[in-house]
């Protein structure tokens, strides 16, 4: 369904994948157990951004060669950013007048950075290294994105570039890194990373509406440079309020996540359209779990779990993150929506209610005093709605003033459907002058589809202390936005500083059960989720009826048998699983009938398990699937028939801690289930979070050796009982 | 939550309910089983957009009253439809030149639309009526929107209006219907009914993009007039492409749905923004399945059921009744999406086809035709990748060509995310001059958050041929509903043609076995059931040990023994039902238990009973609420814990057949239940889809005799079983 434009980024999934031994261990070192570093790279790109001296290599001046235009806008960016600009070409003697250079070796000074002109990047590359230059961008296309040839020939350029000093943008990239970003704008800026820069032109073009870019990174096909490190990069700059992303796909899932780490500890907010809504999902399907979420799925829990805003379109990605940039912390919860007609304002209201966002009304005496302006009929409660005629006099500006001083109040949206100059040229001039005065986030929708309007254009876009939608849908989506990032990074505890180091004792008892390349028997898969303290029923494997009797015996009856196999999945569906038995006899028989169907079903049995019959309890599934860009992930869901029905499950990305489960757990579309319905009992849903926080340790801990685990079903018992693993499924790889 | 601001209509709920013992019937008489009418009421309102004389009933030329400009607005408006206008004032002798008279028996002709500018339009009304005056507006407010009293105002408003012949507009509405149209526009226009002045404007500005707009009610109060009452006119009218509704309630639940069904016969799309997504739902609960759904999904489902398209935000109302109006009908399935950048292409088809549009690969000979004009590297199959170039030469319109002339192509979307003039200007033109040879469909999206762009504002927006938008979202959601809707209509069976308009002989026996005001017993309500044809099982209903022993040999082992009372639900809380009775000693110890718990729950029985056990199945709900607005509607949902946690469930608004019962079922997100998951045999859906349509019969026949009706759970046996109801509950009123 996707088109292919950046190379190896095109999907979530074609993307070499991380796997923690091909990776060479960082020399500053500090990893996980599994061998994953612990904290982003930092790449120092003030040089990148703000060379002191750039060399051109393939500059031209000559009429009509397409590098004419490229080397004619490297020259006026390196005048506006105060660089000195070498042009280097083995022919000629000057370029735009400025003293051509032969070589890089015949370069006058050390430089900042080189930009790549020419088709074959990679002899350049290494002349470049070789004279210790620090950036190089390159230009060229045919690589990664035209197949496996041009794949080998970015392989190559990689290599090269690994450990030579030299940092690479591309191939495959442009000039957006070297655009005019208007000066004369105020406040935080929005730094912008894409892969497509068709795709990165409307957020650059906010700045006709008067909001401020600092940066644009195309990174291309990410051969070194990637993503991250920009994420990682503007977070650490003064003047960047918010980053803007449009991905096609990661190169390394888990630079990608120490970035957006980095960037919830600075509490600078990370916006991304990610394109792959709809690929289809190339995860291993051996477990129930492992199918109940997708590629696509697995990266909305990627950037869900480190606080990345993820939207759709990229007029919702402009929207939020020009508010994101520019929008101080709540100083309250409330939000309050404010009207000139009341159609508009319970509009509004309903569609902000609808979409999660809280509007509590106002206090009694906030709408006496709304009334001393607002005739008495109207309702002021929250929305306000004024009726109209007061914006258009003195009380217009007292009314914003009022709910502004409100201090339960911390955001005001004004609404203005279409425009009606006598009220509403006078209320964005208004809005405009309280935002002066107030910290508080001020938004206002202009709702006219033509958008030529002088309160539009001028008043309002002319304000950098007013955020200006033109949709409720885009205001809404902003603001929630707003909210939801405050909640995540204050305070934010990252997952990174309490990941385990060390193996733990379980993951050395583990690692003995563990049979490469084989799935495990039932009853050898239960005893590695003992190893990590999992409680699994009492239960005996036995190989003869006898031995099953004196087994059941000292289980306790009632008993549940089963037949026990590696590579036996489904066995209710087969017939060998007999339940409530009660005696001696009934074990017997079963002990027979189960050895008889397996005969049938040619089944080759390692035995019959006798397991202690468990009461009644929530039935979840918990497990461990690969995802190609992240490795482990830890899916919980609802058990039983609803896994394959309603696929209510959760994802997490090891490491995590505790609030990350009950995330989980809380985003359970069933999630009610637990507390308790039809008079059951509340489950103990703090055995359940520790259960998954076991099974995320187990799955960090074996890393690439445990492909595939599956606890179908987790029996949650009533609150204070526990949970039981009743079933179980490993696949070692 | 939601603000009052139109009376009567501010809530989907709190309208004066329809009740068919109330409504009087009408004198040409279709009317269905319930007494409610089959028609659409068709007013000719051609007099009242078009008339060809218009008094003004408080005309003024005053310097500085109100009434003055409306009085200039109103002359000005008559002058441009040609109507002769006669200013009525007890004191002028002319206004603005026109001759004044005294009062309405004063006119010197007969009139066809009055204009109330007076405080007070009670006295007004009765003198228009006397003078045979066809229809009337009236903008004074204080009425419903105001409180109790105001309401009886306007009952009174409403009575005098009744049988006169005059039709009334308003009261709380305002000078919309008498705006300056663009008369130079082209092609099929909108037509636009709005509750809230304000929330119109935005459409109504639409004309200053170019989209031609025909007709704009602001319905304000509905004493008379109604929403429903424009739907069935503007649905008449050749000029009108689509219908555009901002609905903040109803009046009466049928009239909007015969309205919506007029126009779907006429294939002509409405569609809508109704405001109450957030309303509290106020049905009755005393059943699970009335939980299940709040006044808003019954709005929701109701639309759905006659094809209205309900959009959230005025963007969309916008964006969507536009490209409704103007857009053919599909040639063929196909949409292909085109653009000059592989991201733009991958980004946009992600979201249409997550958003559920179709985008078929382009036929192997058609790639390679395109292949002509674009690189082979690049993808051409769909999304169709031009790399850029192309549209900068001759090879832009061949391509663009080449691609509607494929049979296969209904629908081509181009987005340009940025401006970028050497190509984008050329596209531009190059679409807009394909536009006028072909009735195929051509979307573009001007992704530029700027807008002021010529190749938007005057090549995209300048062609009535094309189809403009700002956003991804929403050329996608108009695209969809320009699918959906001809999808729907094509062909489109009314379900009120076969709509019962004679009580059953199930509807006889039904009645005798209600107890007005009571909730039945259990075993009442399955007579009820029993009554439509709905399988029970074998029960006897017995009040002693012994009697219960013989009935458990004629029903046959096992047998499943339930209390029986009136008034009882949640017997199996109570522990008031035993399962899996095989023995006479079994039973007469059941009986005992059960009587023994009734005692100390004091719980008066009426027997027990004695059931047939009835394999297992898939467990369904289905049950009847009264909603206030469309009065009885049928729910069907998924049954067992899950209708308390999921709340999957789907409503229908009888008189419905076969296709929305199967649409309600296909609308479940457990559908997959029924076709069996886990080597479960598929479910008897046809069985099911029967017993919708018989509770839909039931609820439609008995009217407001059911208040409720709740059979839960019904099952569903393998296929060819049928479903069988095991547990019912009735609630009559």
């Amino acid at each position: 369904m996707l088109g292919s434009t950046h190379g190896t980024l095109t999907t979530h999934n074609r993307v070499a994948a991380y796997s923690a031994s091909d990776e060479q261990p960082r020399p500053d070192g500090d990893v996980d157990v599994s061998g994953q570093p612990l904290q982003a790279t930092e790449v120092d790109l003030d040089r990148f951004f703000r060379p002191e001296s750039v060399a051109v290599i393939g500059a031209s001046d000559a009429e009509g060669r397409p590098n004419t235009g490229i080397t004619r806008q490297l020259i006026a960016w390196a005048e506006r950013v105060g660089a000195r600009l070498h042009p280097v070409h083995p022919k000629r003697k000057t370029v735009f007048g400025l003293p051509c250079h032969r070589s890089v070796a015949d370069l006058p000074e050390p430089v900042d950075l080189a930009v790549l002109l020419v088709a074959d990047p990679l002899p350049v590359i290494e002349e470049l290294a070789a004279a210790k230059v620090k950036f190089a961008v390159a230009f060229a296309s045919g690589f990664a994105e035209t197949g496996e040839a041009g794949a080998a020939a970015q392989a190559r350029l990689a290599e090269t570039v690994r450990d030579s000093g030299l940092r690479l943008l591309g191939p495959n990239t442009n000039l957006n890194a070297f655009e005019a970003f208007r000066e004369d704008l105020e406040g935080p800026a929005i730094a912008l990373i894409t892969q497509s820069g068709h795709q990165g032109r409307p957020v650059f073009t906010l700045q006709e509406l008067g909001i401020r870019l600092s940066h644009w990174a195309p990174t291309g096909n990410e051969a070194d440079l990637e993503t991250a490190d920009f994420i990682e990069y503007f977070a650490r700059q003064p003047e960047v309020g918010s980053i803007a992303l449009y991905a096609e796909g990661f190169r390394d899932g888990r630079s990608f996540l120490l970035a957006a780490d980095a960037a919830a500890r600075r509490k600078v907010p990370v916006v991304a359209v990610k394109v792959g809504r709809t690929e289809a999902g190339a995860r291993s399907v051996a477990s129930h779990t492992g199918k109940l979420t997708g590629a696509d799925d697995v990266m909305d829990a990627a950037m869900r779990q480190y606080g990345v805003i993820r939207v759709d379109g990229l007029d919702e990605l402009q929207d939020t993150s020009a508010l994101l940039a520019r929008a101080k912390p709540p100083q309250a919860a409330g939000v309050v929506v404010y009207s000139i007609s009341g159609g508009t304002g319970a509009h509004f209201s309903d569609l902000a209610t609808a979409a999660g966002l809280e509007l509590p009304p106002l206090s009694a005496d906030k709408q006496a005093e709304l009334h001393q302006w607002i005739p008495d009929y109207l309702d002021v409660s929250n929305p306000v709605d004024c009726g109209g005629h007061p914006v258009g006099d003195e009380r217009g500006r007292k009314i914003i003033d009022a709910i502004l001083a409100d201090p339960a109040v911390g955001c005001l949206i004004v609404p203005i459907t279409g425009p009606f100059p006598p009220m509403s040229d006078r209320l964005a001039a208004d809005l405009a002058a309280a935002a002066e005065t107030t910290d508080k986030l001020i938004c206002v929708v202009w709702g006219s589809p033509v958008g030529t309007e002088d309160a539009y254009r001028r008043t309002l876009l002319g304000s950098s202390r007013l955020a200006t939608f033109r949709t409720f849908g885009n205001c809404i989506t902003a603001v929630r936005a707003w909210r939801d990032h405050h909640r995540f990074t204050s305070p934010y505890f990252s997952p990174f500083d309490e990941a385990p180091r060390t193996p733990s004792p379980s993951a050395r008892k583990a690692r003995a059960l563990l049979k490469p390349g084989q799935q495990l028997s039932e009853h050898a898969a239960k005893q590695l989720l003992r190893a990590y303290g999992i409680r699994v029923p009492r239960e005996q494997l036995v190989t003869s009826a006898a031995a099953s009797v004196r087994a059941a015996a000292q289980v306790g009856y009632p008993v549940v048998m089963k037949a026990s196999a590696p590579q036996l999945a489904h066995k209710s569906e087969l017939g060998l699983v007999k339940v409530g038995l009660t005696s001696a006899s009934q074990v017997r028989e079963a002990y027979r009938e189960l050895t008889d169907i397996a005969r049938f079903e040619n089944v080759e049995l390692d035995g019959v398990l006798v397991c202690q019959m468990v009461e009644r309890g929530v039935e979840m599934v918990v497990g461990v699937s690969r995802d190609e860009l992240f490795g482990p992930t830890v899916t919980v869901g609802l058990g039983g028939v609803l896994v394959e029905v309603l696929d209510d499950a959760a994802v997490g990305i090891p490491p995590f801690g505790e609030t990350q489960a009950r995330r989980m757990l809380d985003s359970l579309r069933g999630r009610a289930l637990l507390d308790g319905v039809r008079g059951a009992p509340p489950a103990d849903t703090e055995a359940l979070v520790e259960v998954v926080l076991r099974v995320q340790r187990m799955a960090l801990e074996l890393g690439d050796s445990l492909a595939e685990l599956d606890i179908n079903p987790l029996v949650v018992l009533p609150r204070g009982q526990g949970a039981v693993a009743l079933d179980a499924l490993a696949v070692c790889s």
